[in-house]
Order: C-alpha cells, then sequence, then structure tokens
C-alpha cells in the first residue's frame, strides 16, 4: 500500500519485493533504516552494490565468490577429489555447518524440461568438463529427493557412469531423532529397502 | 554465522540486525540481492541512502519527511483543528488506511522515567507549543492502552486539561467481530464500564 510517503514508500515497495518479507515486515525495515546512524546505512547500501557488482562465479564449482576461484577451491585442506553436488547455494552452507571437507559442485537449480531448463543451463556441461579434467574420486549427488531432483541425480548419474567415476548419493532414511509414528510411507519405504546389518 | 564468503557474510549480517529478520530471511535477501539486475540493486542501495539521509521531522507533526513539512499538514482538505496523537509513525498508517482526515502529532514513543525517557525527549513539549500557537479544537489521544501508553496519556491530559481544549482518547471495548468467549477479562471490564445506550 501507498501512504504518499515517497521515499519511505518506495524504499518499502522494494524490500517488499524480497523473498520472505511481508508488507509490514517491510515497512519495519524501513523504520529501521530511518534509525539508522548514516555510515551504517551508506555501509549497507554499499554492500548491496558490491554483492550485486562484484560476486561472480567460482571457475571451478560455481558458487558465487569475488575472486576467480572460491576460498573452498582455494583450501590445500579440502580433499578435491571428493566433489559434492548441489543444487544451490544455500544448500552448501548446510554441508559447511556440518563440516564437510571436501568441495562442491554448484547446479543452477534442476532440470525442468517442462520449463525449458536443459543440462546446459543448470552447469551440468561444467561437472563434466570439471570431471573430464581434474583428479576426481567420488562425485556425491546431494539433491533433494524431488521428482525433479530425482531426474537431475538420475540424469548426471547417466552422463558419469560411463567415465567410471564412483557416484553416490545421500541415503534416504528416517531423519535421526524422529519417531516412526509420524513418519510417512515413502521415506519408511526407503528406510526399509536401505537397510543395514547392525 | 560467518561462512567466509566475505561479501556475502557482510551483507547477510548487515540484513540480519533488522527487526523481524531470522538469519535464514537474511540469507534469502542475499541471495535475492544476487539474482538482481545491477540497476535494481543500485536502486535500492540509493533509496536506503536517501531515506537515511534526506528524511527529516515535519516541522508541525514531526512525522518523517522529505520536505519541511509533510504532505499530510500541507494537505487543505485535512482538519487541521483535531489532532491525533500517536506514539510513533507505524501508527500513523493504520489511521490514514482507515481514511482519518484530521491531522496528527508523532510522539518518538513513550514516557518512561525508568529509562530516563521524560517529555521533553519524546516531543511533548512540541505538541505544548503547537495547542498554544494554532487553533485546535480537539486532541485524540490514540495511544494503546498500556502502562507506558496509559502514563503517557495521563500526562499529556494534565498538561492539556488547563488550557481548555477537548481531549479524547479511543474507546476501549470489544474488537469488531470478536467473540466474547475469548475476551480478556481486563478488555471485558472495560467493554463493559464503556457501554452505550442503544
Amino acid at each position: 500500500m501507498n501512504y504518499g510517503m515517497g521515499l519511505l514508500d518506495a524504499l518499502a515497495e522494494k524490500f517488499g519485493v524480497f523473498p520472505g518479507i511481508s508488507e509490514k515486515t517491510a515497512w519495519k525495515m524501513v523504520f529501521h533504516v530511518l534509525k539508522m546512524p548514516k555510515d551504517i546505512a551508506t555501509n549497507l547500501a554499499n554492500d548491496i552494490i558490491q554483492v550485486s557488482e562484484k560476486m561472480k562465479k567460482c571457475q571451478v564449482c560455481r558458487c558465487f565468490t569475488e575472486t576467480e576461484i572460491c576460498h573452498i577451491c582455494c583450501d590445500e585442506t579440502r580433499d578435491k577429489s571428493m566433489v559434492c553436488v548441489i543444487q544451490n547455494m544455500k544448500d552448501m552452507f548446510a554441508f559447511e555447518r556440518m563440516g564437510y571437507k571436501g568441495v562442491y559442485h554448484v547446479l543452477d537449480g534442476l532440470l525442468s524440461p517442462m520449463n525449458g531448463i536443459g543440462p546446459e543451463d543448470i552447469g551440468i556441461c561444467e561437472l563434466l568438463a570439471r570431471v573430464e579434467n581434474s583428479v576426481i574420486s567420488e562425485i556425491i549427488m546431494a539433491i533433494g529427493p524431488t521428482v525433479e531432483g530425482d531426474a537431475t541425480t538420475n540424469y548426471i548419474f547417466s552422463l558419469l557412469k560411463p567415465l567410471g567415476i564412483t557416484v553416490t548419493r545421500l541415503a534416504y532414511g528416517l531423519p535421526v531423532g524422529s519417531s516412526l509414528e509420524y513418519t510417512d510411507d515413502v521415506t519408511l519405504n526407503a528406510a526399509l529397502e536401505g537397510r543395514n546389518e547392525i
């Protein structure tokens, strides 16, 4: 809603298009900017411009970075032969929190032929080139088990299999700490199929 | 949490200090900035700087505005003799949505002697000066019925009463459309005390 407040309306509208930001939260943010010291607001504005202008894709793993090669791909302590394929950079953070010590390949989402999104649109060609040009012992497919996720995983697997590389996927099963009583049938079935000897 | 992502971490941290923005939402916003066209990001950054630098308080009602006098106080169609006293600018929007046609006096929050916030800190002195220097027929106290809200309302009333001005306050009672069953005792008591003949 426009309150005839000029600049404030304009800023609220811009905050309002961010994902997960309601009109109410957008206005809270505008009032927060009003209360901010000017240098803090300037720093925020500069960061937005910098992120928008300076971030590019890492030439190895395709995550966003300020440099040609990201800090993860540059890190000598990481196992470069283990590549975790994820559908976007957000998923990288989950692995980083967990302390994963391999490297990544970040796709731009999932295959979606219905929407005209093919392998060349999401970075699968770059993954193939990477596999051919470097020493990789294992590709871990870490894409969520949705219809499009499975299609993407299977497609990548079909490309990598002829190259003789070990391709694994994350285990499906019961979330740790979950109750059997509330587990959905598909997950329970996956847990049963993937059962391990104790 | 810092992911060693440089600029991205810095921006996520800055978004994270906004009210109502969780770490997760802050990161969603960062990724949204990454996907934005550069000119949109620049406009957003400029708006933040403009809001931070150009907004000042209206010399009449103390709401934030780009001009000396805000568009509400300049509006010839509004009833300047009816002044609604509110505790911050957010509350103004509620009245604007409703179609209120008087003008406002915006306080900087509420009296709070425990925190050292006195009448001179929240703009009560300016309200008194305004009442003395202009033709005002009614002051509507529209401050929420909290302990500090009531203290502020009562304090302002005690100052205005000797000046012979009509001071009203918003009615307390049942919210329209509410169910008696779920109404709290204090509100029900207020509704009973303020009962009107049909």
